[in-house]
């Protein structure tokens, strides 16, 4: 028709070869959401489960992810350097992430939260590259240095407030000026709490990983979380596939297995449904 | 930390001022989707309005979007020229619209759909920039005249072979190289069916405006639903608003009142609510 | 061969249609070119027509440029709405412009000036894109702007430095805070000059337009110099070609005709010589 | 004034971190360019020597171009990863680079050839960016693989036209489908022309780096051109500081000295007249 001209008005995208590609989404006003549906402070753990649920089905959807990561209302997707997934079109790998991920975060909501949902939850998201490793672990070890902080202070203020009976501008008085040091002194001497015992999700985040996880005699591949330090150069060797062939290794499971793993145990295998496979990664 | 250097890779995406902003935001893999979800065929009435009321969320929260236009599987969300919205960021404006359409398309799905979600659905989303009016028009005229061609062949196709019994492969066989005139033809010949009179909402797809209400002695703004003829230039003479001065007009309500609507009106209103308008359009 | 994948590292960088493209280029440094090649102050004519003969050059290559203005050491070229030249890529059109205008600048630099040239000059060039024409025409009201608010205090200070002997900063002091109307006063008052007199090219630019030039009995088209006031609407209902359908208009040729005019007459007309017109614009 | 608005329009075009940038010039139609100047065929020592100059102009003025690349009517310029200069601005880096070539070419032209220039060349320039070694390397390697390829068939084609009096017809039909080892033969059996012993620089292009240069007791740095392989590791090896820490290595220089390396030394060093080094590069 005459008015098909407008069509080319859209512009190319694409994203340049050999660069990861990072695609960090964060939930929109969290602060009144959170509020809103009673989260638990400073951490809730069956929201932040929401968001890891959420996050293994852009996973289970997306197989040129290597790695996510989350903490508080953020996750962020690592695909592969060499992805080809949409013609590394920007817009697209962006909006497909977001938007399973926003829907993923609905559907799952009632899983682990018994409020049921107020109002319809909203996700940015932002496309990054990373030209080297180096800058890729940068970044990653960035949002985990980020959930430290913040975590350590919210732990302390929260306290404060909650056992304490401190306003808000008391606990806020009595933290500003103190360095890590010092609150975790004061978790100790005031609360008898050993910062490093409290819940490694809480301090360091989920890391998503695909791996084989061990089910009896056989194995099958899955999402699981990790809760470990990602900014020291252990984890990486512990993990060569995210770098590298992303040939999964074997997940070294805990007892009892994460509830978010057990329910992909038992849904029929994602790759047996998949009509096309669109996002082929080599993995064996 | 020593990490905080990562930040600098995002990149500026600020939109130029001055143009229409247009995002497009389309189911992903509908096709199988629809079946999955048993729509009727051609068209769902229910899925549709899902769609609507998706949209009319989408509406709700972002006051710089002057009209939205759906049709199939798909939305247009059109800012005003002039919206400074986050910055005119394209990857938030982006992400925020598809986000929050795609968790309202699922916070509704109950409301008219009877069977359950069988999986999270998703939406890709894009950015589209036309400079002037007439571009603009046009670009909403381009996919109003898809919904024709698409709908009048769909609507045949199925007559075909849900009422004659013909298989898929026959149906297509006998309407291929067809004009639109020979498949109105067929229609009413073969089925006694005049295809203006199907409903507006099939033929025309939705536009969404905000318009000022009359209820009992009372207005008040809602996001209302049209089905309209937006190629021909009376639309744009009745909304004047549209490319104007944003000042929603009286809507000239049909009775009863769509059920989108009245959905809206027993809310409390949304501009009520809002604690902290983001984006403030010159509406009175 | 097996390095030909690197080609697909370049980027598209078509620019969105239906805008006005403007090309700036500003000299590098020159500050210092000025100096060492002894240009009068605040302006010096010839160096001015080194800069408008090499702008005459790039509009006698790129037919789609339908007006320069130039002012100092930059000049900007702008590109009708419609053109497709170079499929409107950018990188394309930003450096032939740039590239084209900067050696035309040294093979013009004899024709005017006495000093030969030190070193090679360096010209910096930027896009920049506007929708409307009302952005287009505030874009160019802009730099008129400036070269007035420039030439008229250049012209003061160095009156008050070269004939009456303040220093630098002595000139400075003493026009600090001072407004238009003062500058003015103080130039008539102290150097009986009325700066309404001086050269029109000073005080308002170079505005490079394509008209008929009358030669006897015959026309032929040229690139010729107006020193106007742009910001009025009187001059683009003067010349409605630009905004219009790019016929040329009649020059109105002052006497004698200027220096710049004359050589193109001089030389065989461009439009004969070009073996490959590469952007045909609709002129008759 | 009301019109500084338009300003905003700018848009950003920072070019993201850690990448090789990569800035390739390329003549507008020197086709017919080479034919107006009468180059000799198919190589002109002294037409590729302007380029060369032109060349050298760029590297004394970017002290972050570590490498370029030169052939036929092309020129790379190869700026390390982590420069800053002109805060990576893509246009900025774009044009300056362009813009000193083309008017370096021009200025640098009588001192290689006879005839003056008949008009003003003009040289197109884009931005190509280079994430990892490997890349850069193989985007130099397809450069040179390129000249090879052509030299190759252009000498074969001239000699058969100059020589043994084809018509370029039957020049062309003659050579098509042979490959390069035919190529090597013709040259060798009906011309007695061993082709690797032809000048280097037709059959390698020209490869211009920062070096020490020894002069009697004294060494300074000089731009030096070399005609190396440098698709094999051998020569990254030999020149380390290329992506390495950027501290010049010694040149190794032929006897004579190459004219361009000459014409240097009798200049004023370029690092002591520069007032205001723009691009520091860690060089010692
Ligand atoms: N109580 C509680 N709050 C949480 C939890 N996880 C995240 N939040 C809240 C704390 C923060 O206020 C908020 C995340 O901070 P952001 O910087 O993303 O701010 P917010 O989402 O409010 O604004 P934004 O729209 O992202 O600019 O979410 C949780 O587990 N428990
Ligand atoms: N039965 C039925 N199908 C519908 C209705 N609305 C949309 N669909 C289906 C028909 C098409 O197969 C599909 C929309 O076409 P698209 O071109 O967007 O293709 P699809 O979403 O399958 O692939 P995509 O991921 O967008 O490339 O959605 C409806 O009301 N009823
Ligand atoms: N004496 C004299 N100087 C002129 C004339 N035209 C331009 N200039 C000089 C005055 C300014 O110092 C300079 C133009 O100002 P710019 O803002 O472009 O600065 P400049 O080119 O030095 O630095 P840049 O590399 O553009 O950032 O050129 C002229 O006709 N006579
Ligand atoms: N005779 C002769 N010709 C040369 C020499 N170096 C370059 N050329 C000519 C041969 C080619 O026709 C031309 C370079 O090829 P290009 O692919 O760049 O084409 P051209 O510049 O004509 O068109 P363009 O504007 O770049 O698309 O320059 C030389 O040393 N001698
Ligand atoms: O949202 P913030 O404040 O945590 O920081 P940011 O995400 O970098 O800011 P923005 O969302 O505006 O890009
Ligand atoms: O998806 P299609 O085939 O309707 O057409 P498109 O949306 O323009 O194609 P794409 O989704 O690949 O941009
Ligand atoms: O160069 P200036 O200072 O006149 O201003 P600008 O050209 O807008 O700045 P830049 O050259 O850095 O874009
Ligand atoms: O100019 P060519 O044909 O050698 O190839 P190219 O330079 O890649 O093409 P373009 O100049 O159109 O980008
Ligand atoms: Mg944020
Ligand atoms: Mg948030
Ligand atoms: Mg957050
Ligand atoms: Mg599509
Ligand atoms: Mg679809
Ligand atoms: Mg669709
Ligand atoms: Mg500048
Ligand atoms: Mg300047
Ligand atoms: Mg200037
Ligand atoms: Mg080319
Ligand atoms: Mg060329
Ligand atoms: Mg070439």
């Amino acid at each position: 028709s005459r008015f098909e001209y407008v069509k080319s008005f859209e512009q190319d995208d694409s994203i340049l070869p050999n660069v990861w590609i990072v695609i960090r989404i964060d939930g929109k006003k969290f602060h009144k959401f959170s509020k809103t549906h009673d989260f638990e402070k400073p951490n809730d753990e069956n929201a932040l489960n929401v968001m890891n649920a959420a996050a293994t089905a852009v996973l289970q959807e997306f197989r040129d992810v290597v790695l996510a990561y989350g903490q508080s209302d953020e996750y962020s997707f690592v695909f592969r350097k060499e992805t080809t997934a949409f013609k590394r079109r920007s817009a697209k790998l962006l909006t497909y992430v977001t938007s399973l991920f926003s829907t993923s975060y609905v559907m799952h909501w009632s899983k682990w939260m018994n409020l049921p949902l107020a109002y319809a939850p909203c996700f940015d998201g932002r496309v990054v590259l990373y030209p080297s490793e180096q800058n890729l672990k940068d970044y990653l070890s960035w949002r985990q240095a980020d959930v430290h902080v913040n975590n350590l202070y919210n732990t302390a203020f929260w306290k404060l407030v909650l056992e304490k009976g401190l306003t808000n501008q008391e606990a806020e008085a009595k933290l500003r000026g103190t360095f890590s040091a010092d609150k975790n002194e004061l978790l100790f001497q005031e609360f008898g709490i050993n910062y490093n015992n409290l819940p490694a999700m809480y301090r360091k985040g989920t890391i998503l990983l695909r791996k084989r996880v061990i089910v009896g005699e056989k194995s099958r591949q899955a999402i699981v979380p990790l809760h470990e330090d990602l900014i020291s150069s252990h984890f990486w060797k512990q993990h060569t596939e995210i770098l590298g062939k992303y040939v999964p290794g074997t997940y070294d499971a805990p007892v009892p297995l994460p509830r978010l793993v057990e329910l992909q145990l038992n849904e029929k295998q994602v790759s047996e449904e998949a009509e096309e496979p669109q996002n082929e990664a080599r993995i064996s």
